[in-house]
């Protein structure tokens, strides 16, 4: 089976958060899968100083720095066809929140990137399932409404979702919540993890589950 | 145990091999250690577009990019005190070559950063051990001289080992080479490493080592 994983640039609070996007790949290769990474090719919202937290004056672009991540091979998200691949997977990060959509600075009156729109939308149709750690579910949610996520156990996010016409569960760390009509995989990581060891078995059990999913 | 972590920026044609900085942080915390992450704090040589493989005309520092691997823990390395730690690992990626030396660009004739010199000095004379994936065995034989290393089984770069006064030997991808006597392990990773299950196995196999001299 063959995966599509959708970066939103490199570092946690303007970006991608590393260790998820790093640990859905290993998830993966390790369960006997292929991948292909995508990005929107659009500016990030900002630049953030991970070091200080200081949103810096520079300009940096989605897929570029996506590229980091994916050392090189990695293709725009408007090639994306959900033809080529049996499941999509969107890890992680303050980029879900600020460059795939703008949930992080206007909530559930948020703005979710066309491209990233089109592709949730063309898998979810064909009835393959979709896979979103961390904060990303609340995109995932606002795209498709009616769906049961989990971003862990935080009330104002968990609101959010409802409102955004979801259903949240609560999880652990390292728990999956399978929405098995729609076909949608969520789990917290870094939303209430504190270990890289946790998002290693968050993305495990989550990869696992797409397989299943996908098989049916 | 508790292990430091050196990185060189964020991102493999500029700084550090994302996977491998990744995978060591999982394995170290797999085994039941703990460990803090260190940079250099310094300008990286240059950047490169990872889309591209161009050269920008971006200025970029070690530390800050590093930090973006780190979300955000992270210290400069001068604040390391080898008193605190129980063994030091360097991840790969053209960081190693272009920020913590200058073997990228002068070969064997390197200069390599002051403050990662005294770092794997001081280290070393302590008696405790030296972890090296990817390219960064180059460096440390380049401070340490005649130790035991892997870079995997490029001839020209096991050639510039050997003109450093270091001893190579072949190994593949998840191969680890263990210098008993001078307690330094070091593995090829993406020097041959086509999956990045194998950087996972690699840096599990290098932190075990670690783990086991240590403990001598």
């Amino acid at each position: 089976m063959k995966f599509a994983v959708v970066l939103s640039g490199c570092g946690v609070y303007d970006g991608s958060e590393i260790h998820e996007a790093v640990m859905t790949l290993l998830a993966i290769d390790k369960n006997g899968c292929s991948y292909e990474i995508f990005a929107p090719n659009i500016m990030q919202h900002h630049v953030v100083n991970h070091l200080t937290g200081e949103v810096t004056g520079e300009k940096r672009n989605v897929l570029v720095e996506s590229a980091r991540i994916a050392r090189g091979k990695i293709k725009a998200l408007v090639e994306y066809r959900q033809e080529e691949f049996d499941g999509l997977i969107f890890p992680g990060g303050f980029g879900a929140a600020k460059n795939l959509s703008s949930y992080a600075f206007d909530g559930t009156e948020m703005k979710t990137d066309k491209v990233v729109e089109s592709a949730v939308r063309q898998t979810h149709a064909a009835g393959k399932p979709i896979g979103a750690l961390c904060i990303a579910p609340v995109v995932i949610a606002s795209i498709l409404g009616n769906i049961e996520v989990t971003i862990g156990n935080d009330p104002s996010t968990a609101a959010a979702i409802k409102k955004l016409g979801a259903i949240h569960r609560n999880s652990d760390s390292t728990g999956v919540v399978i929405d098995e009509k729609n076909r949608i995989v969520t789990t917290p990581c870094y939303m209430t993890a504190t270990r890289i060891s946790e998002i290693a078995e968050g993305a495990d059990r989550l990869v696992k589950a797409l397989i299943k999913l996908a098989g049916k």
